[in-house]
């Protein structure tokens, strides 16, 4: 889940400034007194809201295990319910604040309970107020219940509202993240407004697991890892490989319809390139360590392709008639991300971006601009991915880092609204979140389980060129300078590739499976009536399954292998010029003649 | 030309052996003699017969420059027909030689003359016979001409039989190699044994020079280098990429139907994988300066593809009944040339390798063999490379280098040979060529000039299963290694196309052309038929030159771009629904009708 961004309900407040977070932020300390009541003499920590819920790290004399997380959840249902006020409790100074920690934070079990939130109230700057969010209530049986945090809020008025939550897993973690500290436990936890939505946010995250591409990766072979060649590279299996190239395939026709050329370029480039692009300051982190001969020369595994492309912009005098410049490579780079970073193909340290770079005049921007939004639809239309928004990401406006000039962040900022408008695609204006060197257009795709996913972004840049000194003749004689647009669709194929087995679950569209059709011979004798098949559909990628196994036991490993159509051939079919047809979503279909199997073919 | 290599009689004695060779060393001599009657007083040190001719070293008061050689080449003439005999003499110890140096060598223009030749006196070890070559005779006209020079020979009886050479450039060149001793001047020369052969290499010369792939690679838009990117690292432009595509397009359907399975593999990897296959030591000087990060992990820019489809054929457990396994990738591998040796993309740093690993059982190495044999034949058919010989590399029986044992030797070897035989191919076996891990097959490619390449090996390798442990359970349910074969018809892409540029001196045949056909309207109003025509003839790579330029100066230019195709269409050709054929081999063909266009194009 760690590369899809959490679900954002359009036109509401932030997640930190949202009940949603004030819910959560209540639920971590109900957790935290149901944890002081259950195992008296516990250590608090931190107890954040987080993204997907919250946690507590909380200091304990003997581990627990994630079944006993029943029975805090359970304390927290009945803590809940008696409706405690959560109220907020200003100390009157430092000295005050030592004396609520002393006295009531430790609940009656000692000064030493108190150990991280003193030294939490020492991190406090002086002159901050210092606050505390307190909740207690005697039960029915005359039981006193009562807890009080060191803790800026905001929360929810009482506990009562602390309804839908559940208790997710442990994990150790360092107090204040440093390894040479203590190691508490980490308990996390979520919490939703509604039954609904949490129930909901467990399902998408049993199916999330359940459609891992890792797991399923493996299982389909498209890919796999080796300890050797090292974590965050990728090795694309043969139908992992067919997968991708069948995607090229379609994009580099795409493409070439609308005027891109192809260009293909190095992995590597002399640390020059990047010193002209910037990049070797700006970037310097996700470079993989540089490469240095002896004579000093030092070469750099390249983590983006567009440097290289203006090379090739810059390798002959342009004229405007030449323009727009389309180039377009499918580039593989190379990005040293933390190995604590990576997921699976989703977040690799070597992947290949579908990247392309358009080099237009002022006046062709926003055609240009339409042009590749229009591309960047119709290939997630392709790919199935029909659900997404687009946000538009301009300059903050009392920010002076931004490079270019405003008559042409105007022009840029116009080019991308009205290409939104012309395509009748609803986008939100996400102000300060463009680029220093240029506004762009981002698209949010939902997947099957409603999880969000930042792709297709397209970019303008004035910054590049401007540091390349491009340019080309214009009409009037004189030298102009171009704008780029940076753009990819796919992203990168390891990450779009990622996406879709997690949203197909695997079971991919027939165009793009691998194995479209797997032949099944019921016996030896039959196989040669399923190799005259697969000769007559050959612009069909066939796997026949002549293995000397049972038909049960073909028909479900083929299943599994989520191929889209299984055709089943015995005597009867050789008799009859027929095949048996197993759909992957509508099971049998019978047998049917060769002529509607190519109707069928034509309609999956 | 320095990737070709040069032309090798079958079944001739080596060229060091060879009397062309000690006529080219005689022709050295013959220069040397010339020279220092032209110069008085000349300082001359080395001049060996080298690979195409021959070279002296020479120190001169005064630069001479390339115009100068005819007079040298006169006076050589001369001193030929003199016929003066060429003779051997053995000095009697160190001192005599010395003496000789001092005397004879000198000329009567002073022992300052000798410097050189002193010191080559020196380099000779103790021991060693010290001999000298001397000719001499007094022409018509009573003057006398002698020489004789330090040398071990062997030379040609007399200078008469030096006939047909030619002086061919100056160059400067270090004493010993060494920048810190004097440069001498260096003019190179040439040498036959007959005039005919003297002409054809003359030719051969000015024919490759026109031909050279670096610089028809610029004029027709294939690729370009930059010095940000690197030495020896290209990038491949609009018209390149096309051919290389085009290129590997072909070569991944004819495999795909030969049961090849397609992968990709990262670009780098952990020193890990080099250190299991060996390569991290025997390969290191070939390799780019490791990248090493904090943590002390080595990652390496891979060379070879090898060790990566190993560890995709290691990720499961194989079964005979999967074998053989081809993985085949278009891999891109970088290796660190010197700088000295880069020759466009000939020989470039980074390149595409059209890489294929066959893993078999022994049972299967015949077949297999016979299986690539097939498809490099092919390949190079369809390439239009029908002129090659075979060359079998078999163990030097007297080293004890190979790894494998005897008996895989054996059945590899015989493997080889059936496979030429069933395939009708002549071959040498050039016994201690192969490598130490086993024998192979080289198909050495003649080109249209003549010169030779060696392309296509396949190469069987006993070592890499052993060191990766590879492992396949046989049908006796008994783990076994496999035999792996290493393959690649192009060589690289890079290579194929370099030598494909200058074989076709860039006309390259109409299936690979980046642009097939360039269609020519004759005026603006007749934009709208080309680009109806451009649609319904779209299986082809058309460009529509609709500059507003002069017919003549069109044309002209898409001749320049080696064009196939030319279609012109004007008025007469709207009104009678044909058009203009320009065929870059027959020239001016007249307007066809479209029916008889189709027709024509698949003809081409």
């Amino acid at each position: 889940m760690s590369q899809a961004i959490a679900p954002e309900k359009n036109g509401s407040v932030p997640y930190e400034q949202s009940r949603l977070y004030s819910l959560r932020h209540s639920a971590a300390h109900l957790m935290a007194q149901a944890i002081t009541e259950l195992y008296p003499g516990v250590k608090l920590s931190i107890g954040p809201p987080i993204e997907n819920g919250f946690y507590y790290d909380v200091d304990l004399d003997e581990p627990i295990k994630e079944s006993d997380l029943t029975a805090i959840e359970k304390k927290m249902k009945e803590l809940a319910k008696l409706d405690q006020a959560i109220t907020c409790k200003k100390a009157q100074d430092r000295e005050d604040a030592k004396r609520i920690i002393l006295e009531d934070c430790t609940l009656g079990q000692g000064e030493h309970t108190a150990e991280y939130k003193l030294q939490l109230l020492d991190a406090i700057p002086d002159g901050d107020d210092i606050i505390f969010y307190e909740q207690g209530r005697t039960d029915r049986a005359g039981n006193k219940h009562y807890f009080i945090d060191l803790c800026r809020g905001p929360h929810l008025p009482t506990t009562k509202e602390i309804k839908y939550f559940k208790l997710m897993s442990i994990a150790g973690a360092y107090w204040r993240g440093n390894v040479n500290n203590k190691q508490l436990t980490r308990i996390y936890g979520t919490a939703f407004e509604t039954q609904e939505e949490l129930d909901n946010y467990l399902y998408v995250l049993e199916e999330a697991k359940k459609r891992d591409h890792r797991i399923l990766g493996k299982q389909l072979g498209l890919f796999m890892f080796s300890q050797r060649v090292g974590s965050g590279l990728p090795l694309w299996l043969p139908k992992g490989t067919t997968l991708r190239e069948t995607l090229t395939d379609y994009l580099k026709k795409e493409q070439l319809e609308r005027g891109y050329q192809g260009v293909i370029t190095p992995n590597i480039a002399s640390s020059k390139l990047y010193e002209k692009s910037g990049h070797i300051i700006t970037y310097k982190d996700k470079m993989f360590p540089f490469m240095e001969d002896e004579d000093n020369n030092t070469f750099i595994l390249k983590p983006m392709n567009c440097p290289f492309h203006i090379e090739i912009f810059a390798n002959a005098l342009r004229s405007y008639k030449e323009l727009p410049i389309r180039l377009a490579e499918f580039g593989t780079v190379y990005r040293f991300e933390q190995s604590g970073e990576l997921a699976g193909i989703l977040r690799a340290r070597g992947f290949t971006q579908d990247d392309a770079h358009l080099f237009v005049t002022p006046e062709q921007l926003e055609e240009e601009f339409i042009g590749v939004v229009k591309l960047t639809m119709d290939v997630l239309k392709k790919l199935g991915l029909t659900n997404y928004r687009a946000r538009v990401g301009t300059r903050d406006p009392n920010d002076t880092k931004y490079v270019g000039g405003d008559e042409n962040w105007k022009l840029a900022q116009e080019a991308i609204e009205n290409a939104c408008k012309s395509m009748d695609m609803d986008y939100d204006v996400s102000e300060g979140d463009a680029a220093f060197y240029g506004p762009k257009l981002d698209l949010i795709i939902k997947d099957a389980l409603g999880r969000e996913w930042q792709m297709g972004t397209i970019q303008v840049d004035y910054n590049l060129p401007e540091r390349f000194e491009l340019e080309y003749i214009g009409e009037d004689g004189n030298p102009h300078r171009p704008i780029m647009i940076h753009r990819a669709p796919f992203g990168s194929l390891e990450r779009m590739i990622g996406l879709l087995t997690e949203h197909y679950s695997g079971a991919f569209p027939f165009w793009m499976s691998p194995v479209q059709i797997a032949i099944i011979p019921i016996a030896d004798r039959h196989i040669e009536y399923a190799e005259k098949l697969k000769k007559d559909f050959k612009e069909y990628r066939i796997s026949i399954d002549s293995r000397r196994e049972t038909l049960g036991k073909k028909i479900r490993e083929n299943q599994i292998q989520k191929v889209p159509v299984m055709l089943i051939v015995g005597d009867k079919d050789i008799e009859n010029n027929t095949v048996g047809v197993r759909s992957r979503e509508d099971g049998d279909k019978g047998a049917i003649s060769i002529d509607s199997l190519k109707e069928f073919l034509e309609s999956v």
